[in-house]
C-alpha cells in the first residue's frame, strides 16, 4: 500500500461520510444485521485467520518478544467470545440513534427559524492494539452514529483484522447501492507508516480514537492536528478524609486498587488525612485489606514510619519508601503510592498537580470536604464513597463505550455514542437578508421553540 | 518578560481556574460589576494610553506599514464606543450562568447516583488583533463561564491593552480574597514569543481561542496540541437551485455578498444551476443587484459566455474569467467566484470539496433539493433561503459570541458561553465497590433521574 493508496482511503472515507449523513435509522439497522449475519456465516474463515495469528504470536511470546497477556487477548475462536462479539452488534443496534436530534430551536423572526441538530462527526480514525474484536465493535459504533471509519489494529492480529474488515465490507456491499451505507464506510490500514500518513490528513479525518497503551496514545496526540478522543494516562487517586467512614474507606479503596489492576480507572495513588494516619487502629483497619491482597504500598516518609509501627515485620515485601516519581506513575499492578495530607485542600492540590483528570474519589461523611473535593478536583469523574472502577460506559448505563476521554473539550470521561456526534445549525428562511435588521430596522424575535415539539428537521 | 515569567503566568492561571471552579453566580456578578465600575472610573487613563497607541499607529499607517482599517479599529476613545464596552459588561452579566447545570442524572443502583454537571473548561488563551475592547469582552465571557484567561492582543494596541488588563486585575484584587475570583483569573502577555511558549503548555492551558486573520489562526492551529476554537477561513457559498424563487435568490445573494464583505460569514462563491444560467432573464434578474453594487464576478467558462451575452459591455470591469484558485479564495471584498452546476448533488460536492465548513446556503422552493443540501453539506450552518450573514452569535440569540468555530468537535458555528464549558461526572456512593456487580452478583439499575428535578449537585 503506497502513500497514494492511503490518501485514497481517506478520500473515499470522506465521500462515504457524505452519504452516511443521510442514512436512516432503518438503514443502519439493516447494515448492522447484515454484518452480524456475514460474520456468523464466515466464522470458520475468521477462526482460521485468527489461528494463524495466534501461532505466529506464540512464537513471539516464546522468543520473549510479545507479552503473554497480549497473546491471550488475541484469541477470538472460543465459542463464548465469538458469540459475545455477535451479541455486541445487536446491542449496538438497539441503542437509541444519536443523530438527527434537535437540541435547540429558535424562531429568529417570522419565517426565519434556526434548529441545532445532532449530526455525525464525519470520518473517524481508530488505532488499537491486540484485541481483534475492536474491529467489529468500533465499526458498529461508527455506523450507528453515522460516521465512516478507518481502522488500524495491532500487527499481531493482522490476518484476523483483515478478514473481519473484509466481512464487514462485503456485508455492506451486498446491501446494494441504495442501502445508505457504502462499503467504504469501513476501511482498514495495516502499518504504522499508514497511520503517519493519515495523522496528517486533517482535511479528511475529523477525529482520532486511539485505544491502547499510554505510549501509543501519547505518540498519536503528539503527531496530529486532528482532535484526539482518549486518554494517555489513568492516574486515579483515592483520598481518605479524616471524616471517612472506615468500613466504606476500606471497601472502596480495596476495590479501586484490586478489582482489575490493568484498567485505566484503577487507583494508583492513596492520599490519607494525617489524623487517620496518626490513629493507628484506623490506619490498620483501612489498609489491611490491601496488604492482605498483596498490594505493595510505597509510602511517604511520615506514613512509612507509622506503617512499620503498626505492622512491624508482618508485610516485609509490601511496605516501601516512595520516591517522587511514584506519585506520577500509573502502576497498573498491585502497587500503590501513599501520601499523608493535612487537609482536603492539599489532597485536591496534589490530585490537580499529579493526576490525569480521569477519576478521583474522596471517602468522607463530611459534606464540606465532599463538596470542595467534587467541585475543585479537575477530573472527568469525581466520586464520593464509590470505587473509581465505576468509571466505565457500561456501568454509567451508556450501553456502549467508545473510550474514556481525559480531554477538557468535546467529550469527557467514559464516552458513549454521544461522543461521536456533533451538531449543525439548520436555518430556514423565506428570502431573509441580514441587512434588514438593526437599529431603526427590524428586530429579531428570538423566541424559543420547544424542542420536544420538533419532530423532524 | 522571560520564559520563566510566562510559565509562571500559566501556572497562576491554572491555580486561578481551581478557585474559579467554586465561584458562585453572585460572586461572578460582583466581579463583573466592579470591572465595569473600575473601567468607568479610570476612563481618562485608558483614553491616554489609547491615544498614544493611535499616534504610534498613525505613523505606521503613514509609512504604509499598517492598514487604515486596522488603525480605525484601534480607537476606543469616542464616547459611544466606550459606553458600548461598558454596556457589554452588563449584557454578559445578565446572561444565564452556563455552569453547574445538570445535563444527565442516573441512579446506577440504590445509594449510587451519577450526575453530569457543566463546569468551566479551565484556562483559556485568547489571541486577537487590533480591537482593544476584546480584552474586556473576552475577560467578561471567561469570568461569566468560570474560566481563567490569558490574553494577547495586537501589538498596535499594547498600551491600551495593558491599561485595560490592569484595570480588570485591580478591580478583581479590590474585591478581596473571598471574592471567589482571584486577580490571576485575567492575565496578559505582550509578544509573539510569549505566545509560542504558551502554545506548548497543554498541561496548563485547556483551550485556545484565536480571533483575527486566517493566517494568524492557521499559525496557532499548526503550532499547538491544545484544542483551538475558531476558524481560519470563512469560505461560504450560495447555491441558486433551478427551483429557486428569483426574488428570494436576488435578495439573499446580494445580502450574503455585500452586507459586510470583511466578515467571515459573507459569501465568496456563487453556484448556479445550469437551467438558471441558460434562462437569461432569470440570470439577469438574480445577478444584476450584485453588479449594480459593484461586485466583480469571476465566472467559469460557461457562465462568462452567457453573462457577456446578457450584459454586453455594460459592466466591463466586473465580469472576469475565473481561475481554479478563485474557488478556494476568501475574497473579503466585492468579488465573487461563480460556477454553473448541473444539479444539487454537484453543488453539494463542490461545497464539501472547496468550502470551509462555515455557512452555506441553498435558494430553492424544492423540498427534495433543500433536504439534500441541508443534510449532505458538511458545514456548521446550512441555510435555505436566508443570507449567510445570519451566522452570528447575537443573531442566533446567544447574547454573546466567543467566536465562530469550523471545528467538527466540541463547539461548531457561532459559539456562545456554552462553548467555554464542558462537564464532569459526579458520582455519589455509600461505600460501593465495582466488584459487587456482574453475572450472579448485583445488577445495575440504571434508572434515569429527571434533570428538571435536580436542584444542586
Amino acid at each position: 500500500m503506497t502513500k497514494a493508496d492511503v490518501l485514497d482511503i481517506a478520500k473515499r472515507a470522506r465521500l462515504a461520510a457524505v452519504s452516511l449523513a443521510s442514512v436512516t435509522p432503518k438503514q443502519k439497522s439493516a447494515a448492522l444485521d447484515r454484518i452480524r449475519q456475514t460474520l456468523s456465516e464466515r466464522r470458520q474463515e475468521i477462526f482460521n485467520a485468527n489461528k494463524l495469528d495466534q501461532t505466529a504470536a506464540k512464537e513471539q511470546v516464546d522468543a520473549g518478544k510479545l507479552s503473554a497477556s497480549l497473546y491471550k487477548r488475541l484469541d477470538i475462536t472460543n465459542k463464548d467470545k465469538f458469540e459475545s462479539i455477535l451479541t455486541g452488534i445487536s446491542d449496538v443496534e438497539r441503542l437509541p440513534d444519536p443523530t438527527n436530534k434537535c437540541t435547540l430551536a429558535t424562531k429568529l423572526d417570522d419565517g426565519l427559524e434556526l434548529y441545532r441538530v445532532t449530526v455525525p462527526v464525519g470520518v473517524l480514525l481508530t488505532i488499537f492494539e491486540a484485541r481483534p474484536e475492536v474491529v467489529v465493535n468500533i465499526s458498529c459504533l461508527a455506523l450507528k452514529s453515522g460516521n465512516a471509519v478507518i481502522l488500524k489494529g495491532g500487527k499481531e492480529a493482522t490476518r484476523t483484522n483483515a478478514v473481519l474488515a473484509s466481512c464487514i465490507q462485503d456485508a455492506l456491499a451486498s446491501l446494494g447501492v441504495n442501502s445508505g451505507v457504502p462499503s467504504d464506510a469501513v476501511q482498514i490500514v495495516e502499518t504504522r507508516e499508514h497511520i503517519d500518513v493519515l495523522l496528517d490528513l486533517d482535511r479528511y479525518i475529523d477525529l482520532v480514537v486511539p485505544r491502547g497503551s499510554g505510549s501509543m496514545v501519547k505518540y498519536i496526540m503528539n503527531h496530529t492536528r486532528i482532535p484526539v478522543l482518549g486518554h494517555a494516562d489513568g492516574l486515579c487517586a483515592v483520598y481518605i478524609d479524616k471524616d471517612a467512614d472506615d468500613k466504606k474507606a476500606a471497601k472502596v479503596l480495596l476495590d479501586s486498587k484490586t478489582n482489575y489492576t490493568a484498567a485505566c480507572n484503577s487507583a494508583e495513588t492513596l492520599l490519607v488525612h494525617e489524623d487517620v494516619v496518626k490513629d493507628k487502629d484506623r490506619l490498620a483497619f483501612i489498609v489491611s485489606p490491601l496488604l492482605e491482597n498483596k498490594v505493595v504500598l510505597k509510602c511517604d516518609s511520615f506514613v512509612i514510619g507509622v506503617m512499620k509501627e503498626v505492622f512491624g515485620s508482618q508485610y516485609p515485601q509490601q511496605l516501601e519508601a516512595a520516591t517522587d516519581e511514584d506519585f506520577d506513575t500509573e502502576f497498573l499492578d498491585l502497587i500503590m503510592a501513599v501520601k499523608a495530607v493535612p487537609n482536603v485542600h492539599e489532597a485536591v492540590a496534589h490530585i490537580n498537580e499529579h493526576g490525569s483528570k480521569h477519576t478521583d474519589c474522596i471517602v468522607t461523611e463530611n459534606k464540606e470536604a465532599r463538596d470542595e473535593f467534587l467541585t475543585r478536583v479537575d477530573a472527568a469523574g469525581v466520586y464520593v464513597n464509590a470505587s473509581t472502577r465505576f468509571a466505565d460506559g457500561f456501568r454509567y448505563g451508556f450501553g456502549a463505550e467508545v473510550g474514556v476521554s481525559t480531554n477538557k473539550t468535546h467529550a469527557r470521561g467514559p464516552v458513549g455514542l454521544e461522543g461521536l456526534v456533533i451538531y449543525k445549525y439548520k436555518c430556514y428562511g423565506d428570502g431573509h437578508a441580514a441587512g434588514d435588521y438593526g437599529s431603526e430596522k427590524r428586530s429579531f424575535k428570538h423566541e424559543s421553540i420547544d424542542v420536544a415539539n420538533v419532530n423532524q428537521v
